[in-house]
């Protein structure tokens, strides 16, 4: 049973016709109906030291950041405002009260500066390290929620800011490569205090050109599968349009690594990925620039169900590669990182 | 830094004047407007496998239903209705399918007994073992909502069924004592499969003589420590009056152990603890019987700030101990058990 089988066997547990529930697992939020005009999206994800984050990396007030920004992506992810956010915190017993307390404050200022606010949660004991769950809730009209299952063959698909350039940082981290090179910090920073794309996300669903939507968590070629298999289509990607490719050869001109597979594969960016019709590029790149964030079309939904790379080699030829499902899955060993 | 300190901690961070939120961290869930008629309760809850359960002795299907029941108690506390759920659930990447599949059957039976749908949640790898963690939202008319901080001197303390039943299961179960003699049998059961009290949460809350309720998760000691800080009072309690305790002494004399130890500063045993008029007694007995579960007055809320129990001797004297949260504290090494 791998991470998608899991997940699929708990969603066959959930009746779709439950009064109040306009949509339960298979999205990167649940909706339930708040009041007559408000849908309230639900989102929750669990962190675990030393399988989501190495806390030789992590400040603790990086690593609260991280969780916060995380769970707050999912929302973005759906075009919604984070509202409220319950928080459980599992420790060692014997832990260290300064690194705690640097760890919610980290917590506070990115919840604080997400506009979200936290009203509950709990504390416990677990003895093997630091484990997290955060709950949020976000708030958004129903007809401007956007879901993974919108998706049409035609569409255009996009994606904000640069892929990959989180598995590059982590990279940089793990070799602990000039540390103190300005040059490299934008990958670090990616790994390490990644930005859930609000102020986008909501934009994106206010201006209806959005058919499909959801977050880059676990890399482009597992997430994009999801959406595809939720929207019933295929997709090719062109390897040489994804936004960072030039930045991310210079890291493996430096360090050694593989360019695509970060690009491709990495998981933990935190970018929106989205679809809309062919003809909206205008649109979009101008919501892109009043947010002061590139958005990039990187290739085309297709009647079918793989995920396939198109990568131009040096002579004009093309190669082609399905990649359906080739990134993160937390019950496989990961391939890369 | 102890439980109580680190929550007090969270607590700072929390904003009481946030729109729409009508009650933080400090009571069994948080307590936001839903629309006008309603509230939502808000609770989340972090299980670990070795801190909060033995895999030994919990069959993967009444681990499920443990899970579920422990958060749904938090919404009967506080007089509502559990309605939505959330589950992430970590877990060691060769686990075991089999076991697994029975551990979410027992959560969706406890779910769908209690009226409780699933809608989202995550997965992920923890090596550790398991770690699961619930949301769950209830909903309540908000002039119905029951929070800690009402009870006021010369108020009744009253619990549902008996005390420390769980603790009394568990040390039957770490003993293996005679594992098939139905004599131990509620004892086992109170400590694998405890019942969230919604229904007489729900008709506490309606009745309107309740001034303070909360469940009793880390035992009475502690628990009513909590509620007694929140609403600024102290309490007397009686030991002879404590639903049980004769049973636990049959338990005593059969593997030793100590019934006070049990009733008093054991935890888990998930019944409503709440305080009312002093005149109140009729009817609260009827709404117990018309639930099947004997509601019994247990001690007083006293001026001060101190639990106190009261023992009465064979001569006649009077023995008072201050017991202020000597129950279960996650950060400390627990007492018994």
């Amino acid at each position: 049973m791998n991470e998608r089988q899991l997940i699929e066997y708990l969603t066959t547990f959930i009746t779709p016709d439950t009064k109040g529930l306009i949509r339960g697992i298979g999205d990167d939020c649940a909706v339930i109906q708040k009041d007559d005009h408000l849908v309230w999206l639900l989102t929750m994800d669990t962190l675990v030291e030393g399988v989501h984050f190495d806390a030789a990396f992590h400040s603790p007030d990086k690593l609260g950041r991280k969780i916060v920004s995380v769970n707050i992506s999912d929302i973005a992810a759906m075009a919604g405002k984070p509202m409220f956010m319950l928080l459980s915190i599992g420790m060692p017993a014997g832990f260290d009260a300064t690194w705690f307390k640097s760890f919610v404050r980290g917590i506070m200022d990115a919840c604080h500066e997400y506009g979200c606010q936290l009203i509950g949660g709990d504390t416990v004991a677990n003895p093997n390290g630091l484990v997290c769950s955060l709950t949020v809730i976000g708030e958004v009209a129903p007809d401007l929620v956007v879901y993974r299952h919108g998706a049409r063959p035609g569409d255009t698909v996009w994606v904000s800011g640069s892929l990959g350039f989180a598995a590059a940082g982590l990279a940089l981290l793990q070799r602990t490569f000039e540390p103190h090179n300005r040059r490299w910090q934008p990958f670090r920073e990616q790994h390490l205090d990644p930005v859930a794309r609000v102020e986008v996300g909501q934009k994106l669903g206010a201006s209806g050109l959005v058919h499909a939507m959801m977050d880059l968590s676990d890399g482009l070629a597992t997430d994009l599968a999801h959406l595809c298999r939720q929207s019933g289509v295929g997709a090719k990607i062109s390897f040489q349009a994804l936004p960072g490719i030039g930045a991310l050869k210079e890291v493996a001109d430096a360090i050694g690594g593989d360019p695509e597979e970060w690009a491709v594969r990495g998981g933990d960016d935190y970018e929106l990925l989205f679809t809309t019709a062919a003809d909206a590029g205008d649109q979009l790149l101008a919501i892109g620039s009043s947010c002061g964030l590139q958005l990039s079309p990187v290739g085309t939904i297709v009647a079918g169900r793989e995920v396939t790379l198109i990568r131009t080699q040096a002579d004009g030829t093309q190669e082609e590669k399905v990649i359906t499902y080739q990134g993160f899955d937390h019950f496989r060993e990961k391939d890369e990182g």
